[in-house]
């Protein structure tokens, strides 16, 4: 007998006809012997909806008021889940965040988890229940406060009781049937993944991929819960996501591929910093001033000086949502940093190939510039992780240069993908 | 400065335009200077939406789900108006029953207050904050499971706060004008009551007044809390409910009128037991079996004895929906009980003639009498109380009999009421 957690997302639960299918398989998995807890998100558009009606009613809803509202959804969809499963004649609790001993900071909109005690969902477990739990929902000492961990939490609830409880393994089901080699909307060939390791995941989820959440993912890598990414539709066995060192709860362990998956994403916008005195310090001073306006940072160039001016070019990328913050802060300090000119594009991708075999193998960034090169795509910036390489390109090129990497890296299947309508989340 | 309680319905709150014209309400009432407590419901029809999901997802909900589903209501009402009265400028801040220190049986769907601890409305006054609290809502300390009053348990909320807080007033705001003589939709000369006792408000609401819970008048009563029952539309003053012992708390202690108002209604059924052996304890035995049934027995009559049969006929009244339960039980027990026949009619009225002044005034029943026969309706049962006359019509003659006593009994207005399309739930 085995203790597994399930996470049901938004559209798994987007109405009673959902709820009553994904309490049969719920249901299912009680009945084949094991102990079940299930951390599930509100149903469908709720929290959209929600956000609205706050919206209708004043422009800045005060944050403890807005987690007040929010964390309503999951209550009726966790509620509606423990009937139905009720119905069909098994034991089931439903527990909000604070009920299930998700202990958060007070950051409304954005806790983080700082103790997870699942007193009562282990009593439920004990009497032979099965546990519904709130996804995305937490509960503050200090304040007593209801808290919500932020969009995509209803991944690091599952994730956050998986290791309280010491699940054998978390099954995060979504409305694709795994984690793919990349998004089969762009590549039809893409790969559903098979085993893909903590690490290389992350890599993906930072880089774009939005199966999964990266925080659940680091919540996952940092307390060694097995995920496994599934089909709430298909019932087949999606993608697991494990730790090499600890090994595969079940089938074995298999050699790393060198290149396991490509992300991409367009949400990002380059802010290049032209003609900037080449001395000492001077980008630490740029990035003090980019630091100050709370931008994400993510990939950093700086281009080598010309000789003749001694002057350089640092190019950087930030979320879209962030460039105009970080230009207006450039152009305030304009003076002090005496750089040359700003440069602000939108129009850019990023692409990303994860795999944690190229520890061990050379050759694959020039085997991707090659590949690029020779569908006539130009790379504006490079940046690599140990296991992963990332370029920028523009964003007309974007979809072409995955089919071109796909392809290039050996990762194209034999047959089409079966592609849905959601996103994963 | 006072401490008033403010108690808002749903359809108070049916929108989010209703929700800020609400909040106005409220921040008015504390840039009087006052400290200022609410009590909503769930908005408009949310509670009846929230059943029917429930409905579509299992036939019977388990009850303690069904509050947990139920209680999303209040909370998304409440996050909305504090954030709507935060937008204006004032703090405020939602509070579940939990938080509130609504302390109730583990009974769910008709839980009973058995404490009330506002210790953290308290301190949010003390902040000079509002504090808006969910209607219809508690927690059991036994199981740390929440609960909920039942259907109107926001006037309850709202009562037991202002007990708790020591009140000075607890404001009932609804979509009429206050409590009326009767239903101004029926008899269009009703008029607003400006002050009624406690004992009159009782009976009213026992008789099918709407305006208020009887639970919540019980509950008022028996903690000395002052009522004021007003429009949440209008601005107005509405109906003060006060202890004629302790006095008004503004304005003259008046006479008691000898009639204060009518109520009726029409969701009774008569069940007559006919030809029952006149001997004693047979009444008993009749009764005991209705009692098994859970039956809200009302009113009851038993007819002289026919001399020469020496037979008995039994008449009471229950809720409609109780009964069919109460015929099967009864006719299971035929045998047992001897009686000739069972006879169900559910197409009877129940009017109810009410006034403290009744107590030191004689000829209320023959002026009551008298004005029904001059109207032609016929009377098939008549109970009475100290403060109230009860009479049992055909439901085709109810509206008629109202008028008819309305008018008798000196009630009508110089001008007709306005008639708003609610009904003050």
């Amino acid at each position: 007998m085995a203790l597994i957690v399930q996470k049901f997302g938004g559209s798994s639960v987007a109405d009673a006809e959902s709820i009553k299918r994904v309490a049969k398989r719920i249901s299912e998995t009680r009945r084949a012997g094991n102990d079940v807890v299930v951390a599930v998100s509100a149903m469908g558009d709720t929290t959209d909806e929600l956000l609205e009606l706050a919206d209708e009613v004043t422009p800045i809803p005060a944050p403890r008021e807005l987690d007040m509202l929010l964390t309503a959804g999951e209550r009726i969809s966790m509620a509606l889940l423990a009937m139905a499963i009720k119905g069909m004649g098994f034991e089931a609790l439903s527990f909000t965040g604070s009920q299930a001993g998700m202990i958060t900071t007070a950051d409304h909109g954005s806790a983080k988890i700082v103790d997870v005690t699942p007193k009562r969902v282990r009593e439920a477990l004990d009497q032979g229940a099965i546990a519904i739990v709130a996804g995305f929902q937490g509960f503050n000492r200090g304040t007593g406060d209801i808290t919500t961990l932020g969009r995509g939490g209803s991944d690091t609830t599952a994730v956050a009781l998986a290791a309280a409880l010491d699940a054998d393994v978390c099954e995060i089901y979504t409305d694709v049937d795994g984690v793919f080699t990349t998004d089969p909307r762009v590549v039809p060939l893409a790969r559903k993944i098979d085993r893909i390791t903590f690490e290389e995941m992350l890599e993906l989820a930072a880089s774009g991929a939005k199966v999964l959440h990266l925080r659940a993912v680091e919540y996952a890598r940092r307390h060694g819960v097995e995920l496994h990414v599934r089909s709430s539709f298909s019932g087949e066995p999606g993608t697991v996501v494990y730790d090499p060192e600890k090994g595969l709860s079940e089938g074995e362990h298999m050699e790393e591929p060198i290149i396991t998956g490509i992300a991409f994403e367009k949400s990002e916008a380059k802010i290049t910093v032209a003609g900037v005195p080449d001395v000492p310090g001077k980008a630490a001073q740029i990035f003090e001033v980019v630091a100050k306006t709370n931008a994400n940072i993510d990939m950093i160039v700086q281009n080598v000086s010309a000789a003749d001016t001694n002057l350089t070019d640092i190019s950087f990328t930030v979320p879209m949502g962030d460039g105009r913050r970080v230009v207006e802060a450039l152009e305030a300090e304009r003076e002090a940093l005496a750089y040359g000119s700003l440069q602000y594009d939108d129009q850019i991708a990023k692409i990303a190939v994860v795999g944690g075999g190229m520890r061990d193998a050379s050759g694959v960034s020039a085997q991707l510039f090659r590949a690029l090169y020779e569908a006539g795509i130009n790379i504006e910036m490079i940046s690599t992780s140990e296991i992963r390489v990332s370029v920028v390109t523009r964003v007309d090129h974007m979809e072409k240069a995955v089919r071109a990497l796909h392809t290039a890296f050996g990762l194209d299947a034999e047959a089409e993908a079966t592609v849905y309508a959601g996103t994963g989340r």
